[in-house]
């Protein structure tokens, strides 16, 4: 029966499905044995899902949905992410036309996927707020639909088949943990999943930096956030839609948050061991897991949604590095030492003997703290984890060299 | 029939795919419609594969098929790659101990990997062939079973259950792709295909670097490579095995080479376009035609093996600046300035005007070529292709800045 808090059906579900059988894939669920030791998590690979992320899934189904008047007009959006990929794919898959509405400074590689899927691009002077303003203006003038990022119930039912999935690759989830921006994947997977099987826990998670729905959820309200900011620009949403509100309230069993340096860290995570490419906004699940902020997982089945991988690859250089340092696998270490012959030798040997492989070395003798003739020696080592760094800074200790960091 | 040429039967083939089933993952078979407009190319993804590589496979038919006193005796092997993790791995789901020996300068990384598989690691002063002669002379003292990276009937045999597979996944493949080293891989999946549909051509691909394979297929006769040197290091084979020559040269439709800047290419694209991490070795499949090596494709369902995933993080950072470079997304310019204010401005207002994003600045003007008071100016550029490069330095040469690069 749909009523105000299920605008959706597990029938509507079951459509949409079926309307999207053609389009999508039907992404892998992948055992990732080395996540954790107490508990089987699988991954349900929607980064590997067409257009890179689950978008495409709400997005053709509401398309689907529009009369032939509607489709005549074509179709607008307002994103500079995954939304403005699925949306142009959909579209174009329908033969229908689209224009996605980008701030004019959304990533080259972003704007050029979307021209790629057969969306007509307008690039709007501002912020994403702007970009928002100019899409329903031109929805308004132009008598284009306007196709909304969560707080659709056809979008909604579209997430949801990831739902259907799930249940039918891991029978007996008992744990499935979901990335939340502004509600629509949670909405529809967390609904499904309740519907076939409600002893399975939905535990959604937001970025620390960007916790709308959690706020939300806390107060007993929709609550805007003034400001978010994460890495994981896919969630980084200040409110969320009364819709799926609603639908996580009644049917999400808890909302936990993680941190950028717990995000950066799950995404090297999935490229080292799973070799996946994760966005911050898809990794949030693996990084709710790693972090042990998901209760009660001990000898469960736990399937983390991981829900896109466009992730820009400068950034994604730049959360290796994060990554790296964060679980001890490099460090920078800065000894003083007075300026003669031999040191770095005597460095670089203790070093080597520890196992440690020097990636990097810098001489600074421009601080005005020390005396003229001596200088800091800056060190990059690879490392295998904390209890190796510390052990390499005591046998340069026990050998006479000023270790400078603690 | 078993004879000199065809050590393998596909009973043999079909035994290891049921040995198999409860150890590995039936890969999945994915559609990647960026990579080639005319083709249709689909990427099966052995990189998904338990310990990241095919490998493991080979392994543990290979452990299978040893005799109750020789799993008591356990293995050894001699790898710095896949196949140490493959054979530790395999070893440890067949409860026999492992020996591996590695080179002492492989990557942290790697023997950390290989140790977790369960294997004991034995680190051998010196290159792959000190590593190698180590554990043969291991071998003879111990009495353990050596497991040979590709020239042998079993592994052969568990590396052509991924034709089996193909076929399955996509039984009207025209064409499939497939990397070679030591011939192991492609030994095996070349000989199950075309029993299964001999119509359905077989490309092989080494690194230009170690082309050992091509070579000897060319010249009708194994040849050993003096020296080999790739970024594809899982194929960096100096002479290929006997069992192996003789399969390729019966079952393989022609051998192509790709160049590093070609490989590093095909990771990047693999990891933008289809949020897959590839090791060289695994890309090189991808690469072959991504630039266009493999004839005849046009209209044609394309299967390339990506047979790895392990790559080195601080490489694979490496190689997506070098495919980033390789591909026009980004570029270094560098201006010769007169030292006066107002210069980046200038150049900056100019970049910006034509969509480029400067990434970073640098003033040189230590040069003794110039006056003492002029200086380089280098930027670096985030671009969308070439043309937009040339663009760019067309507006600047327009403007009167003189542009160093061609």
């Amino acid at each position: 029966m749909e009523n105000k808090t299920t605008p959706v059906t597990l029938d509507k579900v079951y459509k949409a499905a079926q309307v999207l059988k053609p389009i999508i894939r039907e992404t892998d669920m992948i055992l990732a044995p080395n996540l954790r030791e107490d508990a089987n998590v699988y991954l349900k690979t929607e980064n590997l899902q067409v257009t890179g992320s689950f978008k495409v899934r709400g997005a053709y189904f509401k398309i689907s949905q529009l009369s032939q008047e509607e489709k005549k007009n074509g179709v607008i959006a307002c994103s500079a992410g995954n939304h403005a990929q699925g949306v142009a794919l959909a579209a174009t898959k329908s033969g229908i036309k689209s224009l996605i509405c980008l701030p004019d400074g959304a990533p080259i590689s972003k704007v050029e996927a979307t021209k790629r899927y057969g969306a007509e691009v307008c690039l709007v002077k501002g912020v994403y707020d702007d970009a928002y303003n100019k899409a329903i203006q031109l929805k308004d003038e132009k008598g284009y639909s306007f196709i909304h990022p969560f707080n659709d119930p056809d979008v909604i039912a579209g997430q949801g088949t990831i739902g259907l999935e799930i249940m039918n690759q891991l029978p007996n989830a008992d744990t499935v943990v979901v990335p939340i921006g502004g509600g629509g994947l949670i909405a529809g997977v967390a609904y499904t999943i309740k519907q076939l099987n409600p002893s399975c826990k939905i535990y959604g998670v937001q970025a620390n930096g960007a916790p709308s729905m959690e706020k939300s959820i806390h107060d007993g309200q929709i609550e805007t956030l003034e400001e978010v900011q994460t890495i994981a620009d896919g969630i980084k949403v200040k409110t969320p839609g009364n819709l799926t509100y609603e639908m996580v309230k009644t049917y999400v069993d808890e909302i936990v948050t993680v941190s950028d340096d717990e995000i950066a860290l799950a995404i090297l995570t999935l490229l080292e061991q799973q070799k996946l490419i994760a966005e911050g906004a898809g990794a949030v699940s693996v990084a709710a897991v790693l972090a042990g902020k998901i209760p009660d997982i001990s000898g469960k089945n736990v399937c983390c949604l991981v829900s896109g991988g466009n992730i820009d690859v400068t950034i994604l250089s730049r959360v290796i590095e994060r990554g790296l340092k964060m679980s001890g696998r490099t460090a920078n270490i800065t000894i003083a030492l007075s300026d003669k012959p031999g040191q770095l030798s005597g460095v670089s040997s203790i070093v080597a003997s520890l196992g440690g492989n020097v990636t990097s070395v810098n001489y600074d003798s421009t601080d005005l703290d020390m005396n003229i003739t001596d200088c800091y020696l800056k060190i990059g080592i690879e490392t295998r984890d904390y209890a190796h760094i510390v052990a390499i800074k005591k046998a340069l200790t026990e050998n006479g060299f000023v270790v400078c960091d603690k």
